[in-house]
């Protein structure tokens, strides 16, 4: 299975649940994997041009603790999460796709969404990508 | 793993997630894959006959927006995730288990639950039909 | 793939989700395989000793029915997720380790943490010993 991609369903929008998806992409990217990661519902939200850099918040139980030791962490220096997932993208083969699916209930076409989407693909078309290597749903 | 089912460890029950879940299993049977569904907490109490077809809410960052998308696709037509879960059972092979443990937290007996389920079963039976196939929890 | 070891990505910090995680690990380790536990955000802050039995709420989607229920078995005797976790550590082999760059955003430090944590390391480390088994996000 060494030459299998990770494959990544990102379906959350939340800044933390993002940041968690792109450092699971950077470090199998890192170990010279290909990584294919497919966007749905709020986890392609995230990927619109308009919304990219705004504030999408955090899981709810992040609480108010959790979300000041987020945003100290942001102001220190700690990367945003689509800086991370661009960085990554440079320097390995990460491929991410939207769904159809989702495009389709949220209205999106694809020139809302950031360069860092490469496609529009369906779940039978993200499977057949994925072959053998794992699959985690974010 | 050509042959090995899909595995999906459904514990949410918001109807984003369980859409999210039934396209999953739709597009994996659709390509002749076995799927085998294993329902825990809220993706359990979802399937309870009195629930399945209720609104049963969505992520919470989903917002007002998202919310606002989701039911306007439901509008125009978008079928609900338990009627796509009962097409791609008639097509494929799918099979749906109550976890007994959940069960038993959540007070629920196997006749408050709807057809699409097929039985009960323990956390170590969903391994041993899971087999070499891939794990995806929602 | 049978000697290959279960890998659960531990990111949520609700009791649910712990549960879950804990009866995924318990269920592995019944079936006397190897089972590595990482911990970010929310599933790493649970572990902090100051937190670990503390009340850390449910998924949003529990409601007040669910969340009742869930109570109502707790007081019947269930065991809590980390009493789950610790009862499967002793009888199988589970490694639970932290993740660095969480340990960072969340300034926490390794003596602020339950013994049930083994150590601390990064994400391409995690992967190395994930090998070919099964990953979970949680």
């Amino acid at each position: 299975m060494e030459d299998e991609p990770l494959n990544i369903v990102l379906f959350s929008g939340t800044e933390d649940r993002l940041q968690a998806a792109a450092v699971m992409a950077s470090g199998a990217a890192a170990l010279g994997k290909r990584v294919n990661i497919f966007l749905q519902y709020w986890g392609l939200e995230a990927f619109r041009k308009d919304r990219i850099t705004a504030g999408l918040g955090l899981a709810p139980e992040a609480g108010e603790r959790g979300a000041a030791l987020v945003a100290a962490a942001a102001q220190a220096g700690q990367q945003p999460w689509h800086a991370t997932l661009r960085v990554a993208k440079e320097l390995g083969e990460i491929d991410v796709q939207a769904c159809s699916l989702s495009m389709d209930v949220l209205k999106i076409e694809e020139e809302d969404l950031d360069p860092l989407v490469d496609g529009v693909e369906g779940v039978t078309a993200f499977y057949l990508n994925a072959g053998d290597g794992h699959i985690i749903f974010i």
